[in-house]
């Protein structure tokens, strides 16, 4: 509740969108400031009593190195969650707070599923025609082998169908060039890994032009391109807000609007929101947890995993 | 003359404009098929008595096999204006042509200046306020070793201030975060070198948000991520104009319009056209080839480069 620069506003306007929209199965657990929540909760039309609230009074802040306050803070948030979601009182943990915060809970406190060479985290790339493409490794994983590349195809294609109904997605390799062959030679060495990959539908090498037309479904790189596309395309919304620029396709640009990507590969689903998350994002982020649930993603993973 | 999407006719038009611009020292070698220009020139006002015409009539199409092309085509413009460039009949050579034949050809004709470990070729970055950052290597170095990036910044910065009047440029590391220390494992690497670089004025790491902002006029990054941050701004430009948004900045985005950019390292200006070069990307090339000379670029590059 205490993660991102609205918190805890936002995050209670959230809770109350999932809880007024109904019919849903996630019983909420909030993790903050109980004497911060409880008025705020009871302002915006929701009984303190009927929702846990666990009081984690500490803060961790967007700018604090991960590891360190983890360690130092163990009464915020982001540290009490992690520990009850590895003790299994939690099934699910969601935050829009200090990111390198959450990647550490989630790759220490909860670990990777057995087979996982590399948890990854992706980033959704926005299309004209309303769909959504999902690019991976978005940053955590800045310097990558041809199997990590290959792997994060499998958990991107599992994410994509089961979570986000894509039929049967198309994967692409995002490349300088089309032909095979092409690349630096991590790229050409993950080609004929991706060709040979059981489970995906691999589709070819992507340029830099693909990456916001609707040609893959799943994009994979290793983090460091991956995270220098996603911070130019939120420059290019950005621009356009700035200059004032009306634009249907150019407004889903708006990357706080999707809510939060997961941490795909550990053994627990881990929801990361961005900073500016606002209401909406938090409800999605709820969904998107639930429906990671629902749909036994991780189960899926590890089936696919061997 | 015979490159580019709209070969003759723009390359022939931008002659007219260069030589009705007046004033100019260059005295122009035209290479191509002799029976087509001749009637093309006399058509737009130019005698051509009064121009060079080297007699090229092979075509090397814009997407034949590079060095193939280069080897069976030997009366194509390229491969004889590459032969002329070498034997020093020509002081600079400008084509919309297959880039890839022109590479090849700037890569093992003229070869490198001594010193040059990579010959790199840069990509223009528009900003709002009117200027242009200049990003390399954008796609023919795709993997790179830090002394690389360390001599593209000296380059870059050579370039965008002898040539583009940049005065006293900056110089940022494309990265994926704010801090030293941050990054894969090259662009780690490449920090302290760039640090340590004299010659360069060297203000940190940039992330991908930045590239299109004016934070620093030279950027460095390997060919892989550059040509995709490249081939990404393109595709930008595309969207713009398929959606009929009319705006100022976005127009800049018009990668043809800049005209071309220089092939840095080699030992010749050669310059490198986009394929659908109009009138004025072809006038605005000469001008660049004249002012490398003019400002004898290459004797600066090789001062620096010991």
């Amino acid at each position: 509740m205490m993660g991102g620069d609205y918190a805890p506003l936002e995050a209670v306007k959230g809770i109350v969108r999932y809880v007024s929209d109904g019919g849903s199965p996630a019983s909420l657990v909030l993790l903050g400031d109980a004497d911060l929540l409880r008025p705020l909760l009871t302002e915006h039309g929701i009984s303190p009593e009927a929702i846990a609230i666990v009081h984690a009074p500490e803060h961790i802040g967007m700018h604090e190195h991960p590891t360190k306050a983890l360690k130092e803070k163990k009464a915020s948030s982001i540290a009490v969650g992690f520990g009850m979601l590895a003790e299994g009182r939690l099934d699910a943990i969601i935050s829009a707070g200090n990111t390198g915060a959450m990647l550490v809970g989630a790759l220490f406190s909860i670990k990777a599923l057995p087979g996982i060479l590399r948890p990854t985290i992706g980033a959704y790339m926005p299309r004209e025609n309303g769909r959504l493409g999902f690019l991976l490794d978005a940053g955590i994983n800045a310097d990558c082998k041809p199997e990590h590349l290959a792997q994060f195809a499998v958990l991107g294609t599992l994410f994509m169908k089961h979570v986000m109904g894509v039929e049967d997605p198309r994967v692409g390799l995002l490349n300088i060039g089309e032909e095979e062959g092409k690349g630096n030679i991590l790229a050409q060495a993950a080609y004929p890994l991706l060709q040979q990959q059981p489970g995906i539908r691999f589709i070819g090498n992507l340029e830099g032009r693909d990456v916001l037309v609707d040609k893959a479904d799943v994009m994979v790189c290793e983090g460091f391109t991956g995270n220098i596309v996603l911070k130019m395309a939120e420059s290019i919304h950005d621009i356009v807000v700035r200059r004032n620029i009306h634009d249907a396709y150019f407004d889903t640009f708006n990357f706080e609007s999707y809510g939060g990507v997961p941490v795909l590969g550990v053994a627990k689903p881990v929801i990361i929101g961005h900073g500016i998350s606002g209401a909406q994002s938090f409800q999605n982020m709820i969904r998107l947890a639930e429906k990671m649930i629902e749909k036994d993603l991780l189960g899926k993973i590890s089936e696919a995993i061997v």
